[in-house]
């Protein structure tokens, strides 16, 4: 199967860092296609940020769709999530909802840790719209100021290693949110007393079972496609597709 | 005070019959100003259209920013409402969530009634996402075909008063949604016994209360404004306020 | 329209404070009248004292029946409420879930403070009544000791604003609750990293709106008025309003 | 142990039926004391009769303080519980709560069924109050019309059965609310797919296990007496007890 | 009537300390049957134990059936209490869920103390299997290692009281979980700011309340006694029960 | 990898039924052992039988414990999950746990159909378990009786599609629980009007997701190994796993 590695931010470098994590995880017989948005912003951050990703995400689908047969929204708050699993045939996973999903097998209590708070309500709402409040433990961030985007996860290593020892008295599983730290799990998971989860592996593992699960998505119920509909003003890419045509190059 | 309705649907017939309904609750003091979105869809009815015309609604409210001092996101799932709270100075308001505050003031139990099953999943994460879920009954709707849009109201009247009748078995507010239908609550009210509210009142007077408790909207939390931020691709005015500068052309 | 602000406590000076911070939001077309009971306590400060102050809530708008047309029960814990809009045609609001609904709407999670842990059981009791649990963070009071009731809002003005700053660790918006604090949330606003609630403002303009709304209140459904039914013991005024008589001295 | 059966209804028939029902399961060590209110409602059915017989409640109680053990608040929607528990140094129960904690040990899931839909929304205020909706299913009410209060367990025993076994296939627990009908429980099991459940019962069994278990009730916490209060137009008895003395006359 | 109480951990001293607790609070006309696990483990504290432990509660129960008439599962995390309902014509209590009703009596929010951090995951599936999750405000252990699980009350005792006050910051019911703290309630009552509850005095009062409510445990619904089922490998008498048979032995 | 399918019933026919159904779904190179149960009953369905089930699948996983790399319970009611979990280095899953977690992934409300309401109790303490209340929609079964467990699937084929869609008005997702249905979901997936789940499909993939996220299970939290114990009356393996020590034939 061909699965598409979707990175909603503009910055390539993440890209590069999630798709060397997803690697690590990946069966033999998946071929992953990394692809980093063209449009929108450096690193998202916020709900605004997120609303606008979304629509993007939905556009740089459909401009790829024929390609792929499952796809990762490859940023921890799922912009455009629901909205993809709605309009294409194929299963759409996200960051969040997946390391959720896993958390819920590995643990009883889960906790987000990220480095910085302005994202805690964008992330905070994917606990509430999935519903899995009820074993939410909250999110954990450093004191410390954030440097670049791109070092991040070597930058902050130790706040950071520090942020989860005070997470696991709450939680006994961690989930490292945001592309910057991707990966950051795996190294650091010595050094915590918790199960440490790293989104991008969750969500490339759940795209792939839900892959030899239902290779079409949902085709009713909440995730149906929505009736052909007429648009003003969207790329001819997205506007085919809501109008309910097939992709036009699909293979 | 001037209150911007801001419908995001392309149908400006939509836009009159939300006008008039709001007209109806509006203080002397306040100067209603209808907008019409010029892209995106006659009418959202999913969580993708929704996804897309957010990011548009973001658009419109920073093109005309300086122009109101409050705004109203006039479609009932609240496109880009969490969003638009995020980026501007002032309130917004959105049709659902308000139309759920002001049922837990004047009974236990709220279902939405609407004219078309499309809509259920797109409502109801309205509910999810407000965390109101306790005091929710769902959603209703009829087993009549629609008609055209513009003029639902009339002719799917009587199944909705029979749906309507039927919600009230449950709960005992009942939330009229979806722009076509506003104004409809005021006719139908003696036929079903519970109270009906009409979305597009309820929002126009939490703007005006919110207008006069906070006309900043909220400076701090999760509503605070994000870091000014680089972005590429958006409109000048969008990407404006976003890189955190005021409108050019505000009075 | 006139909106009566009645304090089921019987200390005359709490009036003053509550009717000067509602008169800061008042809009130019609303009379307040303020109101002071006079038996029960001089300040309620448990769920005991709510029963009997909640009972005397009702006796005195049986009492004044006619003479306003919407009324604001001014004491955080909202005695009486449900069973005021029970048995009224106008619109009542509360304190409690005034601040809990503006909050709803400014923030994603909202705690209580309050300068005496005496009143915590009571207060939390309105968080569970009205099904907001998913979005409290708790209440945060000081642990010094309550001079007179009269002068708290000056007297614990310094470890007011610490257990503000102690709250904005666990919730985006704070509700100060409690009457003899009325104002103090504009006063300490620029101290405290998190938005700041006026109860008094947010239940006077919910019964501005919900006048607005509807006139007469919910005429159905849960706030229904009960039906007629006789009673041993009552002053004739409530007795007369629970025989389902309009008030004998309605203008 | 002495147990007060305090019936806050004005019908002495209503305080016969119940403590009937009580008496098939109080141990030979216990003498039931019934008392009738005298001043009310001959039979509350409103939130608004709830709040006024609540605070009636605590003036029997404070009136007696001193003749019993412990009590029982003999009205389903257990009005003025929390108050009385506050006040008095030793165990009080209500016929809804305590009917709730003995449904979790007997089944999955419980419903109401009572006589008349006028009761609903005070009723289901216990549930919410209580923190159990995850175990609740609903209430469930005949469409027959009540003829007299004193008479319908034997005037409604068909719908009431019939009722029961329409909300059989909700709950496996059905509680059978409102004094009236206290004892019709045992009488129709055998015709019922559930387990009934008769609140009285419940209610005196749980008063006699406090009192074994706790004799004084909570003396810390949520339900600690409250700090010695002055008030203004109480009974004397209620005066003395709120002003933290013990009872005049205790033996 | 006679009371069962097995202790299905194997050390016979448990089950003194548990008795002994027990003595203190039962009525005068029940006779107590300490019961000691022949197989399983010295003290059960994880649910892998827990899981057959219960099966072998089963085994026990089936094995004395006809010398009791209600019987205690005498370990915190009730193993195998739901099983022992469904099997047997009497009442089966645990001493996890029974501490949690009567909190709910004597307070708002409770808490777990216990005196291993290994026991909370175990403990707290309790309170989520019960659904009373919006009440209970956590589980909390000391540091100190634990010496003899004989000696725990005595030897903790100090870290115990210690991690009380903290509990009682955030609950004002603290139930001491674990069959090897029983009774240490009672003795440090006095230093502790909260209502602490003995779990095994809490099971035994419930055994009684229900063998007077329903003598024969519930018979339908979620605890009916399930179809006569063909079994192999099971104890004798453990499988003549499944196989819906009275004991052989039953007087 | 190899996975062990470890049907707890001691049906063989049902073990080939759920290894057929997975076989569809499984990667080239995973190696499926199925194994079934030879104490215990034929078919587990209630919860009593799932207490004496889950030890038995303790003591099978011991006994083959060095054989697999993962395993799947594959019994709908996940007898002896956590156990499992806590006791064995390797993933483990459930049925129920695995089709639940998939169904977030699908749709927005899941609602479980089954061949017996005898199951619905032990089937919706799952949901209870996993706090996922609010995504579920109850549990549906047919009013036929059934006749043979080995021939469930097609005697009962039409009854079950009618409940499906009867199901299919409050859920968008469908979960067709029970080993003897295993792989009816893809029979009638077309004849109902909503996404239908088979839970082995899920569980098996589930399974090999966690072996290539976490080969050695949650090592840490709520699922880490417990210390070494001593038992009595266990068998040879499960004592010999419980007293920490590695299986004495693994490979």
């Amino acid at each position: 199967m061909r699965l598409l590695l979707l990175n909603p931010n503009t910055t390539e470098a993440l890209t590069q860092r999630l798709a060397l994590s997803a690697a690590t995880v990946l069966p033999a017989d998946v071929e992953l296609l990394p692809l980093t948005a063209l449009q929108g912003f450096p690193y998202i951050s916020s709900r605004a940020e997120a609303q606008i990703a979304g629509a993007a995400v939905l556009d740089l689908l459909a401009q790829h769709e024929g390609r792929f047969d499952a796809a990762v929204i490859a940023a921890f708050g799922d912009p455009g999530l629901s909205a993809a699993r709605e309009l294409f045939d194929l299963p759409v996973t996200g960051l969040s909802e997946a390391a959720m999903l896993s958390a819920l097998a590995l643990g009883e209590r889960f906790a987000f840790v990220t480095f910085s708070p302005r994202l805690t309500p964008w992330y905070e709402e994917q606990v509430t719209r999935a519903g899995l409040g009820m074993r939410f433990a909250g999110t954990f961030t450093p004191d410390a100021t954030l440097g670049s985007i791109a070092a991040v996860a070597e930058e902050m290593r130790a706040p950071l290693v520090e942020t989860c020892r005070r997470a696991a008295a709450h939680a006994d599983i961690l989930i490292l949110g945001g592309a910057p730290i991707a990966g950051l799990a795996g190294d650091i998971a010595d050094e915590v007393p918790a199960v440490l989860l790293d989104p991008v592996k969750a969500a490339v593992l759940q795209a792939v079972s839900l892959h030899r699960l239902r290779p079409s998505g949902a085709d009713k119920g909440s995730y149906a496609r929505p009736p052909a509909k007429d648009s003003t003003g969207l790329s001819p890419a997205l506007a085919h597709r809501i109008a309910g045509k097939d992709a036009p190059d699909a293979p």
